[in-house]
């Protein structure tokens, strides 16, 4: 008799996006004619940078002819775009990295997924409140956690809250966590961790030889100097932390996939009766065992963005987010919301007016403004009484969506 | 402290492509001159069909403007690709199936290596010998197994022998199994089933609650007739199987990246007290939550492959490596080796000469003739003293081989 893993059925229901979308159905059926702009999603709507798509074109020319065709590429990834990795996003922030230390894959959902399964299921997995699901349903799904209580928080897993009060930067675990993810710049949150605060996370992994499981896919958003890019900026990193990067937002890559995960040579996690082991063999042994390499087309698209051109038309793109997340911020402080996040990231965070509920705030912006935002309970009880903005949108679709705010609510 | 998987210390390293590659090099080190010509590797080496390379230069181009972007798609796939494939691989062999049975993904490797993960860790699992390591390796790294022996099998896994007495098609279990994988057109011996050997194993499954993980990654190369392309030709087959598919082979998307699974809706596996629990929403849910859909261009480019030019072009591009397969058949036939597959599969399985172990024949064969091919035992006790050649290569070069082979050998 075949048994299910039965974990999968400690899962809540994914009930974020689809509630959101039949309060949308619902909300349209009554009003056909209404037009909805949507602030909700966290997708990409620029097209990809010429430079991009120029180096895609040719890979795809490349397969067409016997003596440039490829096919198995190494499961970690092309040496072009690993070396152009390396020197782009490390070596010129002070970084030296080998290059079997890159792991080029086809998301950074997929890697931060499954990191999880090189490690033992007796671990203590630390994650942030609002969190970004796929960081717990992983580890439910491995056996990591108990049930899930009324508030979708599963026993054994660690929340730590992210609220105004702490600026939605985690305080150090004060019990014991043996993994933990932390993400900046945030999302959902949009907050951002300075390198005194990344110092200190790292510090605290070193001295309980916890491991930091640090997802920078919206690094390329942060703007202000003093804000590290990369965890690997502060000292003693490499043997606290694997850090997880993407080419989705930064370079408009979320339907065409390609990202990276470092695990540094000095990273040890333990056996049960102490013996330290690196991880860098166990995570390249679980790549090339369940993956394939990302495709050649999107790897060559992603090595075009470290051209000077590329650099160039990808900062343009990010400064069209940018811009909509700095008007959005501006306009709904005027408004008097209480708004966070959206300067190092192209997520804002906000208060709902009157004390609503985040869902009570969602409805009454859907039905009076017709704009749809996150709620942010969705993330976590601590995101209660928040909802979320995506700056990721057309900048028209962004002014027209502040009008109607200041017109309704 | 952070703990490690330790079911990745009973691993055992990839040994056979390394100790291969060791080889071939130690070889050139002493014959610098010497030209090598390999049929070791299971890689395609013609050019993309003209129709795929026209579908995706017209995705990039797609990606390239505003109203035509497309970010995210849906994690199980583009509806234009999955309906393409129910109604060219399914319904025009007398298979229905739903749109929610399908599931697109970036790799057969990926999927058979992914799927034990929505199983408990208390199944039996059943393979053949000789067998395609990542099915084994990801059920080691998930912990269904114990240690392996010397010859590299491990405790728990129930081994069936293929060989020359049971035509390379494996027995019916003995003992209980609750998931087995099986894989025709095989790797590595290119051994096919009949409708009728595949209805045994369905009855089997059926009347053991056992569910078998069906990998057909080589179906376009099979020319019989009354050999099956899908396990679901056969009555009963959705209550028993998952089907595994790759565009890899076929199509030449090696570096391309795009596959299929198929989970039937009929398909149920248990929970420890016996309760029935349907397949099909628990892979969902894997692929939603660790998955984030296959490149759009990959896509794109694997449904131009069902449009009529690109069924002709495809069909002719298996053709070219069909035409090495028959004459690396016949060619090892009259020089008095005793070959199996290569009717139905890019693969042939030879025994080697006057007894030699398969690595002795290696080294003998890459010492005479400079020809490389893939030692059986590598994939397997029962592969001692057979060798696997590939038909994937050019024509030119498979006749030089052979010519090879007849001078020296």
């Amino acid at each position: 008799m075949a048994t299910i893993n039965e974990n999968f059925l400690k899962l809540r229901a994914g009930y974020l996006f689809p509630e959101i979308a039949r309060r949308i159905r619902s909300f349209k059926d009554q009003n056909p004619d209404a037009k909805i702009i949507s602030l909700g999603i966290g997708d990409v709507t620029q097209p990809l940078p010429p430079a991009v798509i120029k180096a895609m074109k040719k890979a795809v020319a490349d397969l067409a002819s016997e003596n440039t065709f490829r096919g198995y590429g190494p499961e970690q990834g092309y040496e072009f775009l690993i070396n152009a990795i390396i020197e782009n996003d490390y070596n010129q922030r002070g970084v030296d990295l080998d290059k079997s230390e890159v792991f080029v894959s086809d998301g950074a959902k997929c890697d931060t997924g499954n990191i999880q399964e090189i490690f033992g299921l007796d671990n203590i997995v630390a994650v942030t409140d609002p969190v970004y699901p796929v960081y717990v349903d992983t580890n439910v799904m491995a056996g990591r956690t108990g049930q899930a209580d009324k508030n979708g928080q599963y026993e054994k897993i660690v929340y730590m809250p992210c609220t105004a009060e702490n600026n939605f930067i985690p305080d150090l675990p004060r019990t014991p966590v043996s993994i933990t993810y932390l993400c900046f710049p945030n999302n959902p949150t949009g907050a951002v961790a300075t390198k005194e605060i990344i110092s200190k996370w790292v510090d605290f992994a070193c001295n309980n030889k916890t491991i930091i499981l640090f997802d920078a896919a919206y690094e390329a958003f942060v703007t202000e100097p003093d804000i590290p890019h990369s965890i690997y900026e502060i000292d003693g990193a490499k043997e606290a932390a694997i850090e997880f990067r993407s080419f989705s937002k930064t370079a408009g890559f979320t339907g065409v996939r390609c990202a990276f995960a470092v695990v540094p040579k000095q990273l040890k996690a333990y056996t049960k009766d102490g013996r330290a082991v690196e991880v860098n063999p166990l995570w390249n042994r679980r790549h090339v065992t369940k993956f394939n390499g990302a495709s050649y087309i999107s790897q060559a698209g992603a090595a075009a963005i470290y051209t000077p051109e590329g650099k160039k038309q990808v900062r343009q793109i990010i400064d069209i987010y940018m811009s909509n997340a700095a008007l959005i911020r501006e306009s709904l402080t005027k408004l008097g919301y209480k708004v966070y996040g959206g300067v190092n990231a192209p997520y804002l965070w906000v208060k709902t007016p009157d004390s609503l509920s985040s869902w009570d705030f969602f409805d009454r912006l859907l039905q009076k403004a017709n704009v749809v935002v996150t709620p942010g309970v969705g993330f976590g009880p601590a995101g209660e009484g928040y909802f979320r903005i995506s700056a990721f949108a057309t900048p028209d679709s962004v002014k027209e969506a502040l009008q109607h705010f200041a017109n309704s609510v």
